[in-house]
């Protein structure tokens, strides 16, 4: 389930979260001329755009579960002139493609609001052709570190993480990728942590990520939170409050992503 | 206070964090020659050998309050074939330097230990020339997440950082290098985070720092933490197994490091 809703808020969300982490996350994700690349999850096309940009000469199949979703993506990249991605409409646990019919696969914040993430990545597998790769990305909620420290904001970011727990996700996914890539049966996994560091000298991530991806991400479980009732609303709106202190001139965030690359072997 | 202590086995601890994080840490940490940094708390000089050997033209001042540690750096920077540290007792307020007679200040590890780290930064600042910078290194208890995940292994770190607290310091000191700076009057302060990521692919690093230098760390507080009431034997115990637990080779550790430079103005 995809816990974070697909409102305007959310759509603006996921842009500026693109926005200001696609270099440090992505800039090193290149695909090889001819190749064929599937993208799991693509949601809205945040990540796909700069994805295909990046490798113009690579075909990407994005498929997402989402047709409002997908709508917009493709909108998206057909506005980017860019050519070389398909859409579809597909469910990973029920895709219409042949065993080791591509030669990558990109899945960027979808394992962690999977119940079976390893499933998951085994299926991906079988769509890889032998010496194919696998490129995963994923948060970890546990990673969310701010000045001033707060309890009570650790206890707003709390409810996103037990939330998503109970949708059936992991927040606290990203530092699961290497067990996971190695469990899921693929070969060679590296895994490299990516910071996003946020002060006041970069007042361009203290709005697009401090304020506009990380705490809007948790302040849009709101309502949800108070109607689980595993938070007060006076509580919930003081840990909000604290997370936007940590975007004043003197305040500091950071956030660990990590990318995962793994091969599929020759013989599997 | 040096809350860790100065036994055989923190000497064993300090060599194997140098060994093993000096690269993603000090790698990029090069002093021209002909200038003079002073090193504020050198320690046992785990950290000035390998300092001194990449900026072989810079002359080094490396100081500290203990007699002992300063004999055993003096003896590890000769038995590198250094010489280029000049080492003395002194105490960082009560130094007898003459004001902007340092062109550099280096400070690793020392901050997260004084009470009053923001006047110690001012105390560098006014033997810093003008136009010269500081470099500071610290750590941060908070950022330290681990797969499996325990929340016992988190409080046998919160008996660690309750501890450093209560001895003055603070072990969540490194997301705070900004401000600090900023608020001792530094110019351009400039702070990067430096994770120290640890899966099976890098044993070297899971023994040397997931076991001998974050592991270690916490299990030192043990007789003091137990002395303090502020946890019982068993729970302390079962926290530092599930820290070995993330050394196992589907374990993973992580922890982030921060980096910060910054230089005095002219007109200060």
């Amino acid at each position: 389930m995809y816990i974070h809703g697909y409102g305007e808020r959310e759509s603006d969300r996921l842009l500026a979260q693109a926005a200001s982490i696609f270099p440090l996350l992505h800039a090193d994700t290149r695909f090889p001329p001819g190749r064929r690349v599937l993208e799991v999850g693509c949601g809205t096309g945040a990540q796909t755009v700069s994805l295909a940009r990046n490798s113009p000469g690579a075909h990407f199949v994005a498929i997402d579960r989402s047709t409002t979703s997908l709508a917009r993506a493709s909108e998206r990249v057909a506005a980017a002139g860019l050519s070389n991605v398909e859409f579809l409409h597909a469910d990973l646990f029920a895709l219409p493609f042949d065993t080791a019919s591509f030669d990558h696969a990109f899945i960027c914040f979808v394992l962690e609001h999977l119940s079976n993430p390893i499933d998951a990545l085994r299926l991906v597998k079988q769509l890889l052709r032998p010496g194919g790769t696998v490129t995963v990305f994923e948060g970890d909620h546990g990673s969310g570190n701010f000045h001033p420290d707060s309890a009570i904001a650790h206890r707003a970011i709390a409810c996103q993480v037990e939330l998503q727990r109970r949708a059936g996700g992991n927040a606290c996914i990203g530092r699961q990728l290497y067990p996971m890539l190695v469990q899921a049966g693929f070969q060679a996994p590296r895994v490299t942590p990516r910071v996003v560091y946020v002060d006041a000298t970069r007042p361009d991530l203290v709005d697009s990520f401090t304020r506009k991806t990380f705490t809007w991400m948790v302040e849009a479980v709101r309502e949800e939170a108070l109607t689980a009732g595993i938070i007060d609303a006076a509580t919930f709106d003081a840990g909000i409050r604290d997370l936007n202190r940590a975007a004043e001139p003197d305040g500091v965030f950071c956030y660990t992503f990590f990318k995962g690359v793994a091969v599929k072997g020759a013989s599997l």
